[in-house]
């Protein structure tokens, strides 16, 4: 990007986004500099505030700039199941690709004992408070189906158990319009295995 | 991204960056929020310096916090070639990749009647005054190989033409590691007029 410290300085600081290498940073420093400076002055002020207020809703974990979020703000929502995703995104995904009405609780992680990642760090004390309040009737697994997504789920299912709450696992299998031939071994096996009964 | 106005304000500020998709700006929003919100303050910070501070050189017109950049300002550079490019990436490209030495003029763009880019919006007037000083001998021509850019590189070889000022055009073929098989036919037709003689 051609010249002096503080092009460099922005191109350097733009590879702290994920996903971004030195070839896009260049780009989107000279889009900016050169088409819309308006728009970066304001994703800076955007950047300053959110980076200063945003925190953790107290009952589920998400990231929210109030105390609650707005799920577990809403006095429509079923308290009486909990669906566990791994982040804040997966959160919004089922919101909108699902019709769940239920509260989430957001782990903001996996369990990993080799990086040092325990229960404590996801806050599970906090989810096992809100199991023993005998509203709670369903909590919904809805870790990722990666290796670690599924003992964080095994986990959480014996944590349910000893509350005498039910646990069910998001359901495994060959995606919609997913064509058997394009299938991994893995992916069908589990969906051989988790065959339903057709209703006709 | 869950919840409240600025975070959905943050990952709308994300989406003025070039390739940056809803997807790809909720992705980067939980990464500041979640892993790295030093480096959201500090990109902020660069962010609020550049957008002021970077203007344009003012022999060459490309990207610069200073009144002329690193190249213009450099007594080593030979003034009596100017390489011709579209933009200041194609400038670090060229001033990366190649051995030249001589100084460059940056478009900003290339001549487009249609969209209302005139020579003047392209600082050719500024470009016609170099020529006009004797010491430039030769114009290269680093606009793209596209339709636009050729068109570009036509009008300035006739502007070279009238200061008697060599035109050249950059190479036009199969890149290098290129096999011909998979090589466009308007590619391989270019490479085959170009054709040189081997001098063995």
């Amino acid at each position: 990007m051609a010249d002096g410290d503080l092009i460099h300085g922005l191109v350097d600081a733009l590879r702290c986004l994920p996903g971004v290498g030195p070839r896009t940073a260049q780009r989107m420093t000279w889009h900016l500099l050169e088409r819309n400076r308006d728009a970066g002055r304001r994703l800076a002020a955007v950047l300053v505030e959110a980076m200063d207020r945003v925190g953790h809703c107290r009952e589920c974990r998400t990231l929210t700039e109030h105390e609650r979020c707005s799920v577990c703000a809403s006095p429509r929502r079923d308290r009486s199941r909990i669906c566990v995703v791994e982040n804040p995104a997966d959160l919004v995904r089922i919101e909108t690709g699902t019709d769940y009405r239920g509260v989430y609780f957001v782990l903001m992680g996996n369990l990993s004992p080799l990086d040092g990642i325990g229960p404590g760090d996801l806050g599970l004390d906090r989810l096992a408070r809100r199991l023993e309040e005998r509203e709670v009737t369903e909590l919904i697994l809805a870790t990722g189906a990666t290796a670690e997504g599924e003992a964080t789920a095994h986990y959480l299912a014996e944590m349910a158990r000893e509350h005498s709450v039910t646990a069910t696992r998001i359901a495994q299998g060959v995606p919609l319009g997913g064509e058997l031939e394009f299938v991994d071994a893995g992916t069908l096996a589990h969906a051989f295995s988790g065959r339903r009964e057709v209703v006709v």
